[in-house]
């Protein structure tokens, strides 16, 4: 069978390979593996993460926490701050068929779910989330004691834990170091536990990790969970960070060449409406060149998209390219795996030689609220 | 009702005048309006331009096409290179039902459409893709000679019209001048159509035209038709193009006030999963800053996306601004509209106060094949 184009495929020995290491790290540190689904949101690898030792998953929003209570998962950290009654009671709802936990980040978010537990006459776990430098939602480690305190002032939540999502962001010199970054986001939110402890808030999961940090995060005295997302897939930005390598890859986009006008460039069905445009090429921290890059061609780069034309400029200079024709067919590794995956609503297990063995639905893609 | 949020509103005020101004300069000028439906994929918008006076539409994908003509639109341009048997067959599949034409700019496309046509013992109209500048697909003008010529030697195809996508791309000397680049990409055309007819084809239709150029473009002699798309909804590109004012953007992003975890910023629920990156701030040639702009309050600007997450920062100095709070909702005009409704599923039609009447479906999200 001869799929159409642009599909994703996902070479299903690749992908259970990053699921297995990952939860190999996670047993090899007594650190529970909670993967933020996110990066597939797909029922079926969820189970696949959740089969290898994850102990629950993550997701960013209620309506993938839905699709993937619907599919059986039953322990699940919405990690987004929910402040609308809408939201707090959808999530309410999840929870009483399965371990919901929640974000806090806000008094104000506190209190409308305390609120909405009083209603109910029920009690939920809840997590504080730390801003370790992202700079996005979380309070300050300084504040967060303040913001502890509140919480316990108020009925109905058991604030639990804290968690952070740090990413391998750029330090101050303007260096990538996934192993520095993640030392110290353990330590931060290791140290910030203890502080709490000391006040008086029963801090038991300290929850942390990407897929760049998590492996020196896990290794940090007082860390408790990890939630890395993308290293189920990989793609070229992991690379650039050195969480992995170009081989563990999992997913790819399959494109066609539909027309090679020029001598030196040919396009494919695939633009900005297929692979993401967020890993921006050239720009720092990561200096990715090109929007992705063809499996086994590292030199075909797609140098240029507009929303269904993939531009691919043959490289110049360098060993001759063998110059791809009109209906051949491409592999594209892309540069942020995530928002590629949302922009499809299937993708293809396919065996090593590429042949598809099984088709997915993206089952929580377009669950934006 | 409170509408969850992310989600897409459109003004329907500005929508219904934004189709009438394009309709009227289609009939002032006398040039066909084919609108490309790639903005809104959406078949009740479609039916609205079709009621204003449009021949008919314009895709880029069979799977489009295929949405579109399941709701009622019988004259669809695919104006896109299909070179595979299995996508030129379900072309032909939905060309019993209605006028389909078909784009070439390839004697391979050509001939395998050919063998098509010959296989269900069919006629086909075709249109020759030209490129004047864009560097995607489509032949340069000194090659369509001879292209025409080896596709009338092809059984089955009607080679009827010659088409391009210019946009409003930066001339040479780097700056942006949409309507000369409308007259330059009108005046191309038209004087290859001569040339072509000339040489014996028969060119009937010279199409052109996108948002930013379609009104200086319709007015040159020879242009038959115009095919903008982004004009239905707009956004901060056509601002930046001078195609027209923020006032004339239809649609906005809904979100909500998630966190405000400093004094100078504050975060909202929709990030690169809600807001299309692909205009890219800060590049040329738009320099767009920001990744929207929140509706009636220019100075608040999309600093930074993750997944889920939008950044505002407040602007330092100036006049003060009022900081929204935790659970405020804010409505964000995009960058590039078509690449963030194609990440949405549906779409609600609001009055002048913001008001929802009416939820629509994006029927042809996710129709990338």
């Amino acid at each position: 069978m001869e799929l159409a184009t642009p599909c994703l495929l996902v070479d299903e020995t690749k992908l259970k390979e990053n699921i297995r290491r990952m939860a190999e790290l996670s047993q090899k540190t007594r650190t529970a593996l909670r993967p933020h689904v996110k990066t597939h949101k797909t029922a079926e690898i969820a189970h696949m993460q959740m089969a290898a030792g994850a102990v629950g998953i993550t997701v960013a929003k209620v309506s993938e926490a839905e699709v993937m209570a619907a599919a059986g998962i039953g322990d699940i950290f919405v990690a987004y701050p929910l402040v609308t009654e809408e939201k707090i009671e959808r999530a309410l709802d999840l929870s009483e068929r399965g371990r919901i936990v929640f974000a806090l980040d806000s008094v104000e978010g506190a209190r409308m779910l305390s609120q909405a537990t009083i209603r109910r006459g029920k009690r939920v776990e809840a997590r504080l989330e730390i801003d370790t430098g992202m700079r996005r939602t979380g309070v300050p480690p300084a504040q967060a004691a303040r913001l502890a305190q509140a919480i316990r002032d108020l009925a109905g939540i058991d604030l639990r834990g804290i968690f952070t999502f740090r990413g391998a962001m750029i330090d101050g010199k303007g260096t990538l170091d996934r192993r520095t970054a993640g030392l110290d986001e353990g330590r931060t939110m290791a140290g910030l536990a203890e502080q709490l402890r000391a006040g008086g808030t029963d801090i038991v999961e300290v929850s942390v990790g990407s897929t760049p940090t998590a492996e020196s995060a896990a290794t940090v005295t007082g860390v408790t969970e990890v939630r890395p997302g993308t290293y189920v897939f990989n793609d070229r930005m992991q690379v650039a960070y050195g969480a992995c390598s170009i081989d563990d890859c999992a997913l790819s986009v399959l494109v066609t060449v539909v027309s090679t006008p020029s001598s030196g460039r040919i396009v494919v069905d695939g633009g900005s409406k297929t692979f993401s445009t967020d890993a921006v090429p050239g720009s720092p921290p990561l200096c990715l060149r090109g929007h992705g890059e063809v499996l086994g061609s590292p030199d075909l780069l797609l140098d240029r998209l507009s929303e269904e034309h993939g531009v691919i400029e043959l490289p110049k200079g360098g060993p001759p390219v063998e110059k791809p024709r009109i209906g051949d067919r491409l592999r594209v590794i892309p540069n942020h795996v995530c928002t590629t995956v949302n922009l499809h609503s299937r993708l293809w297990l396919v065996d090593a030689l590429g042949k598809p063995t099984r088709e997915l639905s993206i089952a929580a893609r377009g669950m934006v609220t």
